[in-house]
């Protein structure tokens, strides 16, 4: 079903005006009356709602049931991923959001090439944020991840630490790998942090496995700093048990 | 270590001289004498080597030692993945090869908006095998992942049938996971299909359980039809011991 996001305050009607972009893009899909529809907040609580009406300028929806999002990962996956050339970040941000990750965080690290200033920060983060949801919607989810912006490297380490489970993927580390990790101990909140196109430097893994985190591989192949998070959060969510 | 794939009848050498693509290619890292690189045929098969001169006109090599790649994963991952728009196929390649896939099988289906025809696909054909090699060069593989392109949707299911564990990804399953299909037994070769921009017809997924396939979900979230098949690769790769 197609779903919309509305504001949390809106959620507590019994029906719905589209307006804006929802109304927009309901154009698009030419929505029919009587066609089902689901909104959302955005926090996990739906809406299976009628359209009742279609006029040139609204589309009104009736609501039939609420429910909770029943499509959310029952991990609380994050995704610490370094500042990337390009629009790789906005890769990661559509693929993890697909795949179920509840925030993606960005955060500097020695060798990155590319760090935004606070001008242009406020705006890809408004970018970033609209991508998430735009992934969130089309692949029926019922939350929107965050999308957060770190100052400094040890800021992220701190951060990721207080996770159950809390990784750090680093290239030359050939022992530890994720299975080790997730069978560490059982998990409800799990952190995985990669890091830039230069990779790691050795004093940056040094300071994460002070700041309690785990230092492991993703196998003998060098993946892309687009796709090291991917493949980390794909096989955490089959590792609890999504798929 | 830098990687150069030659032809495989040219290993036999204790030295190379690097021409074409590869001798552009050590210009633009700017090889200097003594540096160690790897030479690699594609097939499994590499040599150590230093480089011995390096002139405006050639770059030569001479072997130190010879030895079996370490990169490549233990099991043999076919990816088959239903024609669709854009560059998708392309991102897929080039991702599935850093992940370790060793084929990669674009086929036909009901809903496929996109076949390329005859004409472009030998052009196409070339250029996806290009991506394949340079990604197993930058992630460090030994072997070039194939490409391959097959004529129709039964084709496809017949050949993804040989593996051990054949699957077919469908959004409409609820109850079988991927877990289940890989615990159904062990497996040296898997086969993962996915469908189109468009999904499968259930008339397709019939025929593919009539020809021996596991019909699985990749959990309750839609996946875009460039992001299941990496999923499940990564999710394979986590399985069966790679990371």
């Amino acid at each position: 079903m197609i779903r919309f996001f509305v504001k949390p305050e809106e959620m507590f009607s019994d029906f719905f005006v589209l307006t804006g972009e929802n109304a927009a893009h309901a154009k698009v899909l030419r929505l029919k009356q009587n066609e089902k529809v689901v909104v959302c907040d955005g926090k996990g609580n739906e809406c299976v709602c009628t359209v009742s009406d279609v006029s040139p300028d609204q589309i009104s929806l009736v609501v039939d049931k609420r429910q909770a999002s029943a499509a959310e990962a029952k991990v609380f996956a994050s995704v610490y991923m370094a500042f990337s050339k390009g629009d790789k970040f906005e890769h990661v941000i559509q693929k993890a959001t697909e795949l179920g990750v509840k925030e993606i965080v960005a955060f500097p690290s020695a060798r990155c090439v590319s760090k935004p200033d606070e001008k242009s920060l406020k705006k890809k983060l408004e970018r970033w944020q609209k991508i998430a949801s735009s992934a969130a919607q089309q692949s029926g989810r019922g939350i929107v991840p965050n999308i957060l912006v770190l100052n400094s490297f040890d800021e992220a380490l701190l951060r990721a630490a207080q996770s159950d489970i809390g990784i750090l993927f680093y290239e030359n580390e050939q022992s530890t790998t994720l299975r080790m990790a997730l069978q560490s101990k059982s998990y409800t909140t799990i952190s995985l942090m990669t890091g830039p196109e230069g990779g790691l430097e050795e004093k940056e893994v040094t300071a994460a496995m002070i700041a309690g985190l785990q230092v492991c591989t993703l196998g003998r192949r060098i993946l892309r700093c687009e796709t090291a998070p991917l493949c980390a959060l794909s096989a955490v969510m089959y590792d609890s048990g999504e798929f």
